[in-house]
């Protein structure tokens, strides 16, 4: 069964949606031509962003009303911390770039954009609230990924981003990307219901639209 | 139409409820012969909690969608804060409280519980989840005036205890207690659904039999 | 006696402090040559502000540890919510703007970027750390507006947004604002020591970057 | 060097220091001779207790301002999911207490009052308010656990409470709570000073109190 609120939302967003997972930024990643700078720049803004995300599952773990729940949120913490950070420090020092300067790396507006307002809308919200939030970045990394593999136009040799395609249309990815897709479905069953649909999709369409200036801000960085 | 949520909520919380509305604090003071000490350890208690509960409408301000919501929270905040704490100062005056005493007052352990509870679950869940946790005050305090008033053993005459049940009886109240429970049931048109009856049922259980446990803080003081 | 802490922030901001106080748009709108479209860009996204300005405040009703400061937070929410949101409405009447307008246009992401920005930093710290996020808007409004009026170069007749530069530098606005920097002194004695100096001179910083693109956001409006 | 601001807190709470840790109900557990009722009831609620007390640490995440305290943070989130719990409800089958049967247990309200205390002062306050509302916790049970193990009437053999005490008077969670009274002071400094003793005294005292009321309640179990 596929994940019934996901496919909602999506549907709701409109072209926001592929405004966010087929922008220029992923498309010109696929074929291998996005500039060296558009890359880096996002790669260190999506360190930055990691905190924020890690913060976020921290704050999920608090609005947990079950330990199952608790226990979902905290492997997602663990898994930030523990693990991607790590991999991400260790990606990016292939690309020249070391752990301490991206700490050291000013926000860019789109960055504090996207993540304080997920990390509002969790707090003044509930616990649905702020997985739809993160919906967007968690399942459509996961759609990216697995879209751009399937189109004929993507370069697999040579690629310097193969990689990054690589690592989010993995099994690995794509199965978390699935359970956080699910997730949605158990929790709208719990704490959901009709009425609250019109505000969770307008929660997701601003949450693709800021994912998508997120990419274009990798973008711009070429313009500089 | 009367109240739809809120009357399914008192349902389900099943005798809990009138444990608390029905309590023997209550019905000591609508006879008029609840011990002195257990209505002034009530009010010293109350002035503390008159601090919180402005604090969980301040943070209803934070968590509203619109501007109509806000407006609701925003004018709860100002009557507590702007009228009702000075009322119940000068009402305390009356027994011999003055302001100074009551600040330094340590919280009942009664009166931590119930606060806190609330402004947890008001910042752990949505704003419907801090409503319907403040709602048994609110509400509760319209019907409790009421129950007692229509009650042929309350005594009218010489109860040192009338200028209170007049207050909550009166129209001013009972019209504020009624938009409570009618706001809840806007919330839960926009924010609810079915699946969240059973949690919501749970959460205003727990906050009437903290309720119950306040007043009985109020008796037990007869017994110190 | 000045504001000491603000001072201290201003100075340790650096040229940050004038990007934002003296940016283009604010020294055009001076002159009077500001393009319409810039400002009328600004009066909308300045009314979507509003609404997340008046939730912040709200938070620091929850946040408070005295009734004073409660009081001194609900009287901002007051304001807001009562008084400035209708007067900034009538104002963009003016202008051909209807509140439903207004309501109705997303935000921008620099609105999103500083709004949230401040919510989360009031959240995940203290109310002085809430306070020192907003200082930047409150308290630099006055200074805008005062250095503007002191500035030859400022065109006092004919002005299309003289009435926007008379109400900040006013004596009701700049009494505010002198309030709002002298609250920061009085929680720093309560809650500081030098030790948070830098993280809040950190927090001042960025909450000043954010409102500069928020200034340029106006004028990037007369670019598209 | 031993963790200054925490002994300066302890010296701060006078008498209300020892009224949790030497209570009645830890004296007798060290003799030996307390009711097997309060013990249990102790048990019981201890594992509500700790669901709240993961959540609190979930918080910490949120709230943290460095990667290393996001870590710090989490490694306790992990512990108590995975970890202690998983003890606490083996511990309880060997006194015939199932989990299920512990997680339908209407949480006592001396449970509901510590653990949302902590939490509101949490969200409220910034990360040290929320280290210090758990100090009495953490660092206390070592305290508790080394004086008793200390203490010659204590009850070494046949002491059928004498694993609790083990567990707690271990290596391994001292250093636990040695590491969590040194991050106070690392906290101190970097967001302290000396103004903010007098409110973290009185938070840190409040907290104690909540925590002798949480014996008190075990203990009355034997009344009912």
């Amino acid at each position: 069964m596929p994940a019934a609120l996901f496919g909602r939302l999506v549907a709701a967003a409109g072209p926001t949606w592929h405004s966010y997972t087929r922008h220029e930024f992923v498309l010109r990643l696929a074929r291998g031509d996005l500039p060296e700078a558009a890359f880096r720049r996002y790669l260190v803004q999506d360190y930055l962003f990691l905190l924020h995300f890690a913060r976020a599952w921290g704050l999920a773990v608090y609005k947990s009303d079950t330990l199952a729940e608790m226990r979902r949120a905290q492997a997602i913490v663990a898994a930030t911390l523990d693990v991607e950070i790590g991999l991400h420090v260790e990606y990016c020092r292939g690309w020249g770039l070391t752990e301490a300067q991206m700490a050291a790396e000013p926000e860019a507006m789109e960055t504090v954009a996207y993540t304080r307002f997920v990390l509002d809308r969790g707090l003044a919200g509930d616990r649905l609230d702020l997985e739809i939030a993160l919906a967007p970045c968690i399942v459509g990394y996961a759609e990216i990924a697995r879209e751009r593999m399937a189109d004929p136009d993507t370069k697999r040799d040579g690629n310097p981003y193969r990689e990054w395609l690589d690592m989010y249309a993995g099994d690995e990815y794509q199965s978390l990307a699935r359970d956080a897709a699910m997730a949605l479905d158990e929790q709208f069953a719990r704490r959901g219901g009709e009425g609250r649909v019109p505000a969770l999709a307008a929660l997701f369409k601003t949450a693709s639209r800021l994912e998508a200036d997120f990419w274009q801000m990798g973008l711009n960085a070429n313009r500089n």
